[in-house]
């Protein structure tokens, strides 16, 4: 596959982790250096580096940071970011690791990140398949190469079929809009064309313009296929299924939570509300005013189409279609 | 009713159409003094006054201050605003009275003024009783005092049965973040319990809390009930029907424009994407990213459970429903 053009959102050299810090893409690049456990946490928790794929080997990586100590490292990376499984996945991986040696960690964390590139790219090459000619795609959020480390999930799905996209519409994705910021921006150096549209527009755009599928990524999938991902995702699934678009969820196996039965047993992260009241350092409301921010929703699997994976594509994802694919 | 303690958007004085800049609200209160027809049109059209039955009272004073060339006056105020019906009804009224001194002209807009301030207070007394004890409503958009002059329409239904009001969802509408700025800053000042959502938490906020009913506004609604209103309306009425939320439609007997057949007859107003794509002065997408920026969408009247006129409440809002009420 053709490779990106879009910087890696995370590397690890001469012993730190190197982040770009998303927070300042699309105007600045700008790096920050890691060198323990904790500030990869903070950093995680920060959404510095964001993305449940990308966050999984950010991870890894400092789980290598926090070798010394792993037990503990491990819990702190784990709350980070509560909704994202990879994250737990990830560290759990390199938990299993014996020989705490920097080297031996860090070889298993470069498989981890490795793995994760050639996932994105099995993801993208599965979904491709379903994008006909000619399609104008919507999007939500970013599941793209800075979510990811890869080539992406959702976004790398529309990279992979770009010769069959006529347009992408990208929801901005508020409050900290990754769509407006991250996606358009990936999109605008892959040269596909999009149209950034505020979240309240998808479901007009859907009825006054042709949309031939919604892709989007997950954080979490329970066993029965219900999927957490970034708040938004689930006004956008009911849309869907209103103006009978095909609605996708494209994200790696090591995002389906057996041990969630469903949507109900994922937990939502609740993050500060500051967030919503502040743009670009502004308060958009009366002071005093307070605000929810849920993070996540939860897409019951009854409204998605399929969940594209790095191993094959499940049609109405239920869980008795799930259990079937993975047996 | 007890009078509302927010400041009003418009009033004439000393020959002068005095309004608030809604555009810094709530940081500061300013005021812009309008001298003619023209520039009272190109406050309408740059939001300095915004909201249907405002836009109306503001387009009235402006055929006052137009009143040497009421044809041209009037083309040049309706045209500001293409989707407020009532803007174009308000325009008409005036352009009819036949002596167009000073004195007759102005007691014809004092007398619309008075009118639409006496159907805000009926509005919102005939919706105060769809609202049950203890409720917790969600509305989108702004269409209270600011929006309207008199004490508001889907804002105003909830001033009137306030004690029955638990809380106030509040959307807060991109791109222009009217929920946010003036229907939180409403709330607040009137003491009523409001949490600022995202316009993608809608749904969320529909499935995992308690939301009794969905307030709007409408700017033109269909003779068949489908009803222009900002845009996100659209999508948070699908939103509503998928959780059996009912979903009412607050506005004027002007607002209907029986020259519409349906949704279809009614012209979205795109604005610049420059709304879209700035926030507070800054860019929040890439350099050259492209926006859609219409500002109205249309719900169908098979998603609206009532809608609230002056002269009472019109039960499932079809055709023949709306056509049997008027008659």
């Amino acid at each position: 596959m053709k490779k990106s053009v879009t910087p890696e959102p995370l590397k690890f050299a001469k012993g730190e982790l190197i982040l770009l810090d998303q927070r300042k893409i699309p105007e600045k690049k700008t790096y920050i250096r890691i060198k323990t456990a904790c500030a990869t946490a903070k950093a995680i928790k920060d959404m510095v580096v964001r993305g449940a794929p990308a966050i999984g080997v950010a991870a890894a990586y400092g789980m290598v940071l926090g070798r010394k100590n792993p037990e503990k490292s491990a819990q702190i990376l784990i709350a980070a970011r509560p909704t994202a499984v990879n994250l737990k996945w990830a560290v759990q991986k390199m938990l299993k690791v014996k020989d705490r040696s920097f080297k031996t960690m860090m070889r298993e964390a470069i498989l981890l990140d490795k793995e994760n590139k050639k996932m994105c790219e099995l993801i993208s090459k599965n979904g491709a398949k379903l994008i006909k000619k000619s399609s104008r795609v919507m999007t939500h959020c970013n599941a793209g190469p800075l979510a990811t480390g890869g080539i992406g999930t959702a976004l790398g799905i529309i990279f992979a079929a770009r010769k069959n996209i006529e347009t992408v519409y990208v929801k901005e994705t508020r409050p900290r809009l990754q769509g407006a910021r991250l996606t358009a921006w990936e999109l605008k150096q892959w040269r596909i064309p999009c149209l950034l549209i505020s979240d309240g527009m998808a479901a007009h755009i859907m009825k006054t313009k042709r949309v031939d599928a919604v892709i989007v990524g997950a954080d979490r999938i329970a066993s029965n296929g219900d999927s957490a991902n970034k708040i938004g995702t689930y006004a956008l699934a009911i849309s869907a299924k209103y103006h009978k678009v095909p609605f996708y969820v494209a994200a790696p196996y090591s995002t389906i939570d057996f041990s969630a039965k469903s949507g109900k047993d994922i937990k939502i992260e609740e993050r500060d509300e500051k967030e919503m009241l502040f743009l670009c350092g502004k308060c958009i409301s009366a002071p005093g005013v307070k605000a929810l921010n849920p993070s996540f929703d939860v897409t019951p699997s009854s409204l998605i189409t399929a969940i594209i994976t790095e191993r094959g594509v499940i049609i109405n994802p239920c869980e008795k279609n799930i259990r079937k694919f993975y047996s």
